[in-house]
């Protein structure tokens, strides 16, 4: 083993999740915390997701193997920026960002090459609509899959995608455009879609007694994501623009054509094809 | 008590879900059910939902204090046809259907006038994306509401309440239209919604082993009502379709502001309202 100190620079959900599942997993190692925010850092130390916190994020990261980034994608282009031209070829960077091109692009000239530390460009499919280390779960990667795309290779990377299988995530490669496409239609999309919705329901029934006491499971599960903060949005919204628009203009035609064979038989198609999808999705029988 | 003997007629989710609920609430009386397919009802009897199944649905309705209406509305509207000219003005006549206008005003020359039978018009918040007596469910009630529009009073009606309310339900009163407008947004939407984007999906992924593999909870629960049944939303469609059709467009709008504002502040403010509306909707925390 040669990862022995981790720096988590971000310890909110997913930092702090990612340090509760190390330890959950028994890494033997040191995990070390920093977070802008100093009270998300003490928060991931007193639920033990971090053995220690970080005055200086940078001096930690300088004497650590491997150095995770969490947090917003513009966040994590910053650390990128600030840490490479300070760590050594030795050490290892790797993200959680929920887009992966712009990320990598980035990454290109900074990492990877000779004299330079090493980038594993790295996305767990796992999350919440709710934020902060107050919300961290040790079981959040359980069962999820952990996206890898390609970067240079780096002698630590093996060992880190040891330790993301070991807190129960599959990992899986795929190239950084398809990631951000597929993670458009999939992730993306059923954002900016529950906060559309839940935003117009707002306008249009605000606190309405009767809306309250009439939405049930489907209402409440189709808006679930509207509690989801801007603030790490807005950095996807920036990042994966283009993908996001023509998943949004894709979804406002296809209910443009639901809209108007309500009445007739081109109706029944659309069921059976969404049927269809629906037996496609994997586990789905866990949440039916 | 005056309501000794129900036939339910259309043994599927709602109505064995119904006679399940009344057994658990220990309703004394005989339940007799009935169901197009006589393989339904006969799961509904093997399952316990009802007591006895009826060969012929008339004859049973006829000897019944209550006859509970289950099924699609179009089913339903048959049935108030057929049944109002051969019951009493002892008996009273309540169904289970998703829109309230049509079948309030079917029933307005049926029932209620001096020598018919009562009826009364409901509607449990209460489904599965998934049909049949095979998947009904005592529990299907609990904590749900279970609306009742207006109609001529009956001497049963307010018996048949009281049931409800033992099934674990809250009762409330609303006007047809305010019904059928409400559930064309919280309802109605959500179903043509998940449809639409499963359709999409479907259309643009097919069986690809990686939309598979990274589509997370998001993406399953926004397209768990993809798994619906076309037969009970045809008539959903057709009887609400102006309302629908309203709710439809204007989340087209609002998904094309979205798309247009990907950039700009205003991403914000949609995010500000979508968090609000998510603080007002009722049980919300059980589902985060």
């Amino acid at each position: 083993m040669t990862i022995h100190r981790i720096t988590i620079i971000g310890t909110g959900l997913i930092g702090a999740s990612a340090g509760l599942a190390l330890r959950a997993a028994q890494f033997p190692g040191e995990i070390v915390g920093w977070d802008r925010h100093s009270s998300q850092a003490e928060l991931a130390l007193e639920r033990g997701a971090v053995d220690t916190t970080a005055g200086d994020a940078i001096a930690a990261a300088l004497s650590s193997d491997l150095i995770l980034l969490s947090g917003p994608v513009f966040t994590i282009l910053e650390w990128m920026e600030k840490l490479a031209p300070l760590l050594q070829p030795h050490q290892l960077v790797t993200d959680v960002g929920s887009v992966k091109l712009a990320i990598a692009e980035r990454a290109q000239p900074l990492f990877g090459n000779p004299g330079q530390a090493g980038f594993l460009p790295g996305h767990p499919m796992a999350g919440k609509e709710v934020s902060g280390a107050a919300n961290a779960d040790a079981q959040l990667f359980a069962h999820a899959v952990w996206l890898f795309t390609e970067f240079a290779p780096h002698p630590l990377a093996a060992e880190w995608r040891a330790w993301v299988e070991r807190l129960g995530c599959r990992t899986m490669d795929i190239q950084a455009a398809r990631h951000d496409e597929i993670c458009a239609w999939v992730s993306h999309l059923p954002q900016f879609l529950a906060t559309a919705l839940s935003a117009m329901l707002e306008d249009r029934f605000g606190d309405a007694p009767d809306l309250q006491a009439i939405g049930g499971r489907a209402l409440r599960e189709m808006t679930r994501l509207g509690s989801s903060p801007y603030s790490m949005w807005r950095d996807i919204a920036h990042t994966n623009e283009e993908k996001i628009s023509e998943a949004l203009f894709s979804l406002e035609q296809r209910l443009a054509y639901v809209r108007e064979n309500l009445k007739t038989p081109e109706l029944r198609d659309e069921f059976e094809r969404a049927n269809r999808f629906r037996t496609i999705l994997p586990g789905k029988k866990s949440f039916t």
